[in-house]
């Protein structure tokens, strides 16, 4: 009997999936499961783009050039541009997701054995991508004490091998919630100057701040041309995770070049998606202050209501919508199980994402979770409330 | 300044792609260029498909269900059975196209540096995928001469190592339009048997055989189940290609679980696109019906009309939408770009593909081109007359 490969086994399973047998089993009793776990966000996608695709007039539904609609490509490059980054149409390939991008650039900047650092916690399926493409993580870790800013350089620095090839890090951050300041950044952009390096940085959630702070991004900083790549995705921006469309943007022609044969290979990102996302770009500026405001409530909320638990540390956002709390137990892993399987508040129980999974390095963050707040105030509040009494009963059981 | 990947440097480029800029500059002459190059049908899709999207009621786009949505891999076991098939929901995993169903079976079955022995000439971008893989093609040359048939089941022996992971087949073929017999896929079957290998079909154009030859699938060998990955698509069998739903089918476990983590990592395939493909399984047999006797039609006229040019050999089709033709002549790369940049016939010319780049050994079929039948019976009968005129031309320049 043939066996699968050794990359296949050593793929790693995501952290959330693990749990969901168990999220199954509180169902089937019949509980109430508030979904902390997922970076699924229950906001309405825009009308705009749903209806480009009701109106669309397909008789034939085609193959797209491999680099995406040029006309949606043309029309991204004017929205980047009057974000502030200077883009062209041509620095722009539009990918199934931010997910394939990632994949493009990882196979368009690196080999076999080569090694990628990456500030850890960190998105769990980095780790997919890394070993789909045979590439090695070192992870640099940063802490729940420090919020998770940006590690001093120094620790980047004494990682670097002749195999580095790039520095990975997300911007704000999925699991973090950390948003990089310019000067963070900046320090990025001399390193990987001085070392010959590409700076990938995942900006999926570039639009999500909070408290006025702004997003800086690597496709920002004259004379990092040849190094910046940028990943991005429409799933978050408006809440269109299904879509899959994404793109990879850099100014290295090489790397698009490169990055082009890869989208050719597989014909063509989506074609209805496409449609989606390019009528997307119409979304009215208030659609954004909305869900902004809404975000803001519900972090504030969530965060206010979790340092009110006794034992209870966590790292308050600036972005994004996540945040890393350190809960006064052993074991995330055997909690978010436990809280599945075997508990309930009135019928109703949570489901966390263990963050150990967003570690590379073994046996760090055992006593931390990722908490999603892509629930309404109300749900977050008893969610908290849940998780509180849920503390309670497992530590003394 | 950092440097692209090894790999990156050797994925190869499309062998049509390579022409476009030509098929530009005849379009900026106001030329019409006939379109022989491509797989991009001219079919409609199904209505039935592209109402369900108009008609869907989405107020969030969410991610699927990694392996698609249950509803839809159930139905589409139901249509395998219909078909003969033996493939339950659990053997299925909906991908991005056949594609990406292309990634995930290499990804599960092989590591860096393993081999994959394919019938050549082949698919192209099973090169792209397999160097994106670290995998190595090991090529078993078939020949015009016997209309692509299998070669003998001793050159593919012959060439198993024990870095011998797969054999990969395309059935009916693509560029070859071959459609392998019982006998020829039992061959197979007892040789992977014998050296512990998996047997990879795309079986992609499975639908399109004509003359009442009847497709014969992997996964319809007792005894295979191990062994046997299919990969499908509904990208030719709706004219859907635009859509970009695939599927990976096995039977065997390990596969499935581990091609499951790679469809993890990436999240969901696209949700519209799943949304069309499970109504297109309403598609009434008389779609089918009619579009095989269009390709049939088509192909019988295009045989008839390329076996009049004096010095033209082809290979009689059996199935899928493409032939390949040898040309009197002893470079079809540079021929293919002097239609498309030198000649027309009172205002038209053709695209054609050079099959050098559909063969993986070097210097083999220099004087092949590949085509497709997507076009009406009218502009092929058209398209055949200018490459008549042009091959004159051509040969007394
Ligand atoms: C940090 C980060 N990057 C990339 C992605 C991939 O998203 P998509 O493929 O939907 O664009 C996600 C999705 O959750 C994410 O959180
Ligand atoms: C033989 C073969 N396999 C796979 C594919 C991939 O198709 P898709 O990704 O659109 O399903 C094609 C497309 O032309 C093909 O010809």
């Amino acid at each position: 009997m043939p066996k699968v490969s050794l990359k296949g086994q050593q793929m790693p399973e995501s952290p959330i999936r693990k749990l969901v047998p168990y999220a199954e089993i509180a169902k089937k009793k019949g509980h109430k499961v508030y979904h902390l776990n997922i970076g699924q966000p229950d906001i309405k996608t825009p009308e705009v783009a749903l209806n480009a695709v009701k109106n669309a007039d397909i008789s034939v539904l085609e193959y797209s050039h491999s680099a995406g609609f040029e006309s949606y490509r043309t029309k991204l490059s004017k929205y980047y541009r009057e974000h502030g980054l200077p883009i062209d149409t041509a620095d722009i390939i539009i990918t199934t997701g931010g997910s394939e991008a990632l994949l493009f650039a990882m196979g368009s900047t690196m080999d076999t054995d080569d090694e990628i650092i990456i500030p850890e916690p960190f998105y769990a399926n980095y780790n997919g991508f890394s070993t789909a493409s045979g590439v090695k993580v070192v992870p640099v870790i940063s802490t729940i004490e420090t919020g998770f800013a940006l590690p001093p350089i120094s620790d980047f620095e004494k990682l670097i091998t002749p195999k580095t090839k790039a520095i990975l890090i997300c911007n704000p951050g999925n699991p973090t919630g950390y948003l990089y300041s310019k000067e963070e950044i900046m320090q990025l952009a001399e390193l990987v100057k001085k070392h010959d390096l590409f700076l990938i940085a995942d900006e999926v959630y570039r639009e999500f701040t909070y408290d006025g702070d702004k997003h800086y991004s690597v496709m920002n900083i004259e004379g990092l041309e040849e190094h910046a790549i940028m990943i991005d995705s429409v799933s978050k921006r408006y809440s269109m995770c299904g879509a899959r469309i994404g793109c990879i943007v850099s100014q290295n022609k090489a790397v698009m070049a490169t990055a082009m044969k890869f989208a050719q290979a597989r014909l063509s990102p989506p074609t209805f998606a496409q449609i989606a996302s390019e009528a997307a770009l119409e979304t009215p500026q208030s659609y954004f202050d909305d869900v902004i405001t809404e975000y803001k409530d519900r972090r504030d909320t969530l965060i206010a209501e979790l340092n009110k638990i006794d034992g209870v540390t966590v790292a308050s956002p600036k972005g994004a919508f996540y945040c890393i709390a350190k809960l006064p137990i052993k074991n995330a892993d055997d909690f978010a199980q436990w809280l599945l399987e075997s508990y309930d508040l009135n019928g109703e129980t949570v489901m966390v994402a263990p963050a150990a999974g967003f570690y590379s390095t073994p046996n760090v963050g055992l006593d931390e979770v990722r908490i999603a707040y892509v629930l309404k105030k109300e749900d977050l509040i008893q969610s908290v409330r849940i998780l509180k009494e849920a503390l309670h009963t497992y530590n003394n059981k």
